[in-house]
């Protein structure tokens, strides 16, 4: 993998530039498209890609569990698997393991006020984990945990996530960790910490093929001192990028203040990814502050809930107010979801639980998405962020508050 | 609307032909594609296209209840609410009405042997409907039933149908009849008759749109007398072309005597649509007996369930057969199912509930029924077309029975 800056924004630590992977590359700032189950829900590759999609991020932690990486591999590879034949990411599956535990245990999704989680593997699980309610244990050698599919007892340690992610074959791969929620205290956080150091060595240690890049994840919670130890020590080891991880504290000053600790002790010539947030405003918080590449199940799930992205804020289609709206969602927008279709029929979609809605919606929310980021690197080559952040920012007013009930 | 034909076949009833509308034309014999309530599960008005639909029937049982007709005359008509530019046509609601009625009574679908049809209204509507568990009840004058979406009193008359299909807007609609079940015995049957055809004759006076073309349709159940007469009295009548309906008895071979007594009596020179039969065989012998135009769920309805379309049969994509099987559905085939994607692939989108794994499946079934259908348009204008049936049904080989278990 190689990653060129081509530009520096002049008044943060945005830039622009380029991954190039065995697959092809993308342009950063970028966003991945997330495919959990090595698929984006109801699109095809080529519509990915028409919508301007240049990289796609896989779950371990599904894939580990169906089909598995043995038949994927036999298969030629995630990449041939699902006909995506562009860059591709595999998370390590810390995040989807842990959850089962501390999701279940602390009652929350990744970070505080966040569109409720349903596609995590905590979800649906309850009970099944033993008298805490538990479903997963962690131990300094790996994590047992129980399948959220059919209740299996299941143990993968670092060297196990390399593995199953070298079977997998993504282009860019991930270190296993440990990552912490919010409701972790500061004590457990430097435990979970010190044991996510030492397997980050373990999977530098046991990684075989040249040909995936692996990023290390840098964790500490919301805490100042554990953010920067643990920057300095994962941005210290030969990782070929670098992903800010686990809890981000439970306010959007909080989130950036993980990224001032956690950013300046990361080697600036190495990609830095941003684990799991993708909301609009986030994503240029996130560039400003030196963040490269993005992967967020927000576009596609908050599409499956009929909660579209416009200018001006989310809409919510299922809304009365749209019923006999003959307008397209966003009369500036050239999606296809837009190009073709009434308000009034995206509604009907939804009300008639049609599986088109669902498309439709999903289409939309990744043109706009994926449209911003193509903003926000035309701006940072212009040395225009500042003035593009504010534009946005304005056009989407004071109410778009995560949770996006801007419209009701 | 124009019929035009322009070959038959020498040694059937067969013939080639084009329905011209003001949306586009249609070559015939040729098959409609299902989007019952404006959308064809899963798709895009763009991709129907690319797989050579050239026509789509909407359900007006559906979307008068939801969205609505009004919403939809407001909207511009049904063509621009869903995408759908070409040629459309509304089945009249009679079918789904009286199922509220016969299928709870009789507990049956369309004909004997039909794949389980869980769109069909009266599905989940059990206990709603009083007593009887009926939820419809006929008069002469017209039907009141009960919406399956949330208990409502209806009520729709043979006027308040054309009217809903007025407003509608497709280029083909249906009289509004009382179809009969196998189970009906042919005392009701007749009574059912007669008022059918005292409907097609309002039908016929209340019409005001000269856009729209509007089919009779032959009732009289799998009864000689009855349905001999159905099709003497309604091919007498000015309707610019015929649906065969209700009850085909509950075989093949009666299906077959119900065309061989209905079709002679229907003027020669204008459409025939055989109403609710799709399955391959089924196209073979209603095309050689003379109708022109099929509209059936079972390709988008069998694709839902992972039931797929093949030269050889049908294949259950979900078998754990095809857990590690990397070629395609159907070697011989170009859709984009087949073009792009493994059977393993397929088989993980179905076990893990993946909407693509709908999508997928959908475009390859219907890729499958329209390419059979264009096949067989070139073969009666080759006047191959017992070649072709001898070749298909062999292929099919016996295990072709409706419900389809092949490779079970």
């Amino acid at each position: 993998m190689q990653f060129d800056i081509h530009q520096s924004d002049p008044v943060s630590l945005a830039r622009r530039g380029r991954l190039t992977t065995p697959h092809g590359s993308m342009d950063t700032p970028g966003f991945t498209v997330v495919g959990t189950q090595a698929t984006v829900k109801g699109l095809l590759p080529e519509q990915l890609e028409a919508l301007g999609a240049e990289a796609v991020l896989c779950n371990t932690y599904h894939l580990y569990l169906r089909p598995g990486p043995e038949l994927v591999a036999a298969q030629g590879g995630l990449h041939r698997f699902m006909g995506w034949h562009g860059p591709m990411f595999t998370d390590s599956g810390g995040y989807q393991v842990f959850s089962l535990g501390f999701g279940l245990e602390h009652g929350i999704g990744k970070s505080v006020g966040m569109f409720p989680d349903e596609d995590r593997a905590g979800r649906g699980g309850g009970g099944r984990g033993g008298a805490q309610g538990k479903l997963s244990r962690v131990d300094d050698d790996g994590v047992t945990f129980t399948s959220h599919i059919d209740g299996s007892t299941h143990r993968i340690t670092p060297e196990d996530s390399i593995a199953i992610q070298e079977k997998l074959g993504a282009d860019v791969v991930l270190v296993f960790d440990e990552p912490t929620s919010p409701l972790h205290d500061e004590a457990y956080t430097r435990v979970a910490l010190e044991r996510t150091h030492r397997w980050a060595e373990r999977c530098l240690a046991v990684r075989r093929r040249a040909d995936q890049a692996l990023y290390g994840i840098v964790q500490g919670g919301a805490f100042e001192g554990p953010r920067q130890e643990s920057a300095a020590f994962i941005g210290g080891l030969p990782f070929d990028g670098f992903a800010i991880g686990g809890s981000l504290g439970t306010s959007k000053a909080a989130m950036h203040r993980v990224l001032d600790w956690s950013i300046p002790s990361l080697p600036s010539e190495r990609p830095r990814h941003m684990l799991g947030i993708g909301e609009p405003e986030d994503l240029f918080a996130c560039v400003e502050r030196g963040i490269d590449t993005f992967d967020c199940v927000a576009p596609t799930r908050l599409a499956r809930h009929g909660v579209l992205y416009t200018p001006h804020g989310k809409l919510h289609i299922t809304n009365a107010r749209y019923r006999d709206d003959g307008g397209p969602i966003d009369p500036a927008c050239s999606c296809p979801a837009c190009s073709q279709f009434s308000r009034a029929y995206l509604r009907h979609l939804f009300v008639a639980d049609e599986l088109l809605g669902h498309v439709l919606a999903t289409m939309h929310n990744l043109h706009y998405i994926l449209g911003l980021m193509a903003a926000i690197r035309e701006a940072i080559g212009r040395a225009e962020l500042p003035r593009l952040k504010a534009e946005v920012l304005a056009g989407l007013g004071s109410a778009t508050a995560i949770g996006g009930a801007d419209d009701v």
